[in-house]
């Protein structure tokens, strides 16, 4: 399935294409913003892709223009892939009644119980559909480095796809990196809502399917043997309103980490700083470095 | 008058205040925000001041969120002030029936023509009421190099705003910049409209007020002898919709400089850039750099 460009968008010296293309996972047209930097072309050094997962109620729009890692990412030669955070425009009940459910609060999972289980199907759509779509396609496929050099990143209930995406899928992504992700969503107000809506709410679901896609879970479940150590950094802001309601929790993931002897997990906990892209804009440079590292570019 | 408070967020390693204020010079509650950099205190260096100039629409969280000054501000110690675009709430007949006239469009001028001349006064709010609140003010003020040491840039209406306040004001301003100003007004449609609405559009308007309120025209009465060279960067997309269609004429703003023997002025065109703020933020960095050299930050 071809993109369609709806607009090109000069960029700290690179291009910002916004795109749709019809998605056989969800069944929907998705919008998707790719960044391609500057001096980057087929016939050079094609470019290591860095996937974004943006939050609650987010399109690809908002960290394009207010998160800032364009600035770096152009700087080291990296790919940006800012995919939506749901399908929409379904019509399906409740679909839009919410902020934090359904159209535009996806969670980057397959949901199971219907009617979620047919077009919201975020999980396949980031790891599989997608990418699968954009390295074959003819005209950006070319500038891009292709499968084994992508790292993945995300904010709040982005930066809880991109871990668990990333612990899931061991080898896909090079490295992980989330602001201030909802680590721990079995244990919390907006993943208990979620997770019981696109997989039910019954004790078989909540020690069952909730657990493989919850970060502190699947922490556990780390083999070092297999695997090496986690490549992953995570800011927190210790003004974060939802971080002081415990709708974050990264303590917990820390625990999970440790307990588990799994390593290479940095958790940094940002004095002062707020949920915003404010917060998100100031560490990027932080987060696009950790990726190039991962990815060969630093 | 001293400033409310309404937050305070951690941006860059600095801290971004977002504050209103009563003024007497527009007789409304005004609103601004101030950007303080990182690693500064009254009892360390007091940093300089770089205030920036919204364009049509904007509020002063537009550039806050989307133009990225404050990464490059924070890293050298330069303070930025964001100011509003117009006094607003006055419910003055047809005040917010257009989007380039009236609120959110003040232009930087103090009208002449009533109803808007007893109110709509940036020029003076900008140049006088603004940076004497501030530097006197008691929480911020110590923060502040002062007087001496500030520079001034804006956005397209705020690029005019930017260019023809340094202009008038020879000595008030260290240097200037601007991001795709409307750089003769009284020959671009928005001009006219505004300078109709806010002066008059009889001839002797046109042939007076206006032509001391249009950096095209005050260019050519820049004394070399008194002031030495212009201290002014301006940058254009070459991809800007408003400058295909002639609304800003950054090159009459260079012939009259070249007639009038006036150095000093570096104009660049940047190839396929459009009028947003991923135009603007991608060229955050030479501005500040710009504003920070005739600082003596650099």
């Amino acid at each position: 399935m071809a993109f369609t460009t709806k607009a090109t968008i000069a960029s700290f010296g690179g291009k910002l294409y916004k795109l749709t293309h019809d998605s056989p996972t969800t069944g929907t047209p998705m919008a998707v913003n790719l960044y391609l930097p500057q001096c980057f072309s087929p016939q050079k050094k094609p470019a290591p892709l860095l996937i974004y997962l943006s939050g609650l109620t987010c399109t690809p729009d908002n960290c394009s223009e207010k998160g800032f890692l364009q600035h770096r990412a152009s700087a080291l030669g990296l790919a940006i892939l800012y995919p939506d955070t749901s399908p929409r425009g379904l019509n399906l009940p409740n679909e839009t009644a919410s902020w934090d459910f359904g159209a535009g609060a996806g969670f980057y999972l397959d949901a199971t119980a219907p009617p979620w289980n047919k077009n919201y199907r975020m999980a396949s759509y980031i790891t599989q559909d997608l990418p699968s779509t954009l390295f074959s396609d003819a005209e950006f496929g070319p500038y891009l480095a292709g499968p084994d050099k992508v790292a993945i990143t995300g904010h709040s209930m982005g930066g809880h796809g991109a871990l668990t995406l990333y612990l899931k899928n061991p080898g896909l992504y090079q490295s992980v990196s989330a602001f201030a992700p909802i680590a721990n969503p079995g244990k919390c107000p907006w993943g208990e809502k979620a997770f019981s809506g696109y997989f039910g709410g019954g004790e078989g679901e909540r020690e069952g399917v909730w657990k493989r896609h919850d970060a502190t879970e699947l922490v556990k479940g780390w083999k070092k043997e297999d695997r090496g150590d986690l490549k992953a950094l995570v800011d927190v802001g210790t003004g974060d309103q939802f971080y002081k309601q415990g709708q974050l929790l990264p303590e917990n993931l820390e625990r999970a980490a440790e307990g588990a002897g799994v390593e290479g997990l940095t958790v940094r906990y940002q004095e002062g700083y707020d949920h915003s892209y404010y917060f998100m804009a100031s560490f990027s440079d932080d987060h696009v470095n950790h990726a190039a590292k991962h990815l060969g570019l630093l």
